[in-house]
């Protein structure tokens, strides 16, 4: 059901815990399985500089996170808000359609971080 | 959202992993959310000593079969196929609504796993 990729990656999540003083904080919960998913963020100059993630969420969710941050690190903020839910599967390798939902909750929650670094900014 | 019995297995679940040789395995797959669960047990005289389980799927799910295969360790095969989600629930001292579908996981990979073992015997 899951590429080598998405199992790697649910296996041996990158980036995960919480960022103390984050720049930014978001979260998620999921309409379809009631997941939550929260993602921290540390920002210089715009650029995001680290990012971390948890979740009680699915298999999916933690594989989606993990890319979707490593994806992130580096970026502006900018270019990360550009970033889209599509990119992330992408990224994985792809994912089977019932668990679309849960790489969504990954897109929501750094979209949801992001706008909270810019409010406080 | 999650009391502290619910987190605790969570973060330290019970019986994870696969039995080899195992006299039944059963898997689930949710409608609901699309996660898998895969659940072996080992059977002497009609009692079930040994279970253990695999998932794909979010904490609840993990939580619930933490729960659920320290049940029915020490039952008869009847005895554990009377052993009802709500059981499984109480067990848990509860889960929010939208998480019920993840306990299901664990009610259904368990009665497969049990049925799996009825056929071979
Ligand atoms: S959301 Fe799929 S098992 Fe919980």
């Amino acid at each position: 059901m899951y590429n080598d990729k998405v199992m790697d990656h649910f296996m041996n999540p990158h980036n995960v815990g919480e960022l103390e003083n984050a720049d930014g904080s978001g979260t998620y919960g999921s309409p379809v399985c009631g997941d939550m998913m929260k993602i921290d963020i540390k920002v210089e100059d715009d650029v995001i500089k680290d990012a971390k993630f948890k979740t009680f969420g699915c298999g999916s969710a933690i594989a989606s996170s993990s890319v979707a941050t490593d994806m992130i690190i580096g970026l502006t903020v900018d270019e990360a808000l550009a970033v889209t839910n599509k990119q992330i599967i992408n990224e994985l390798g792809g994912l089977p359609a019932i668990k679309i939902h849960c790489s969504v909750l990954a897109d929501h929650a750094i979209k949801s971080a992001i706008y909270d670094y810019a409010q406080k900014n």
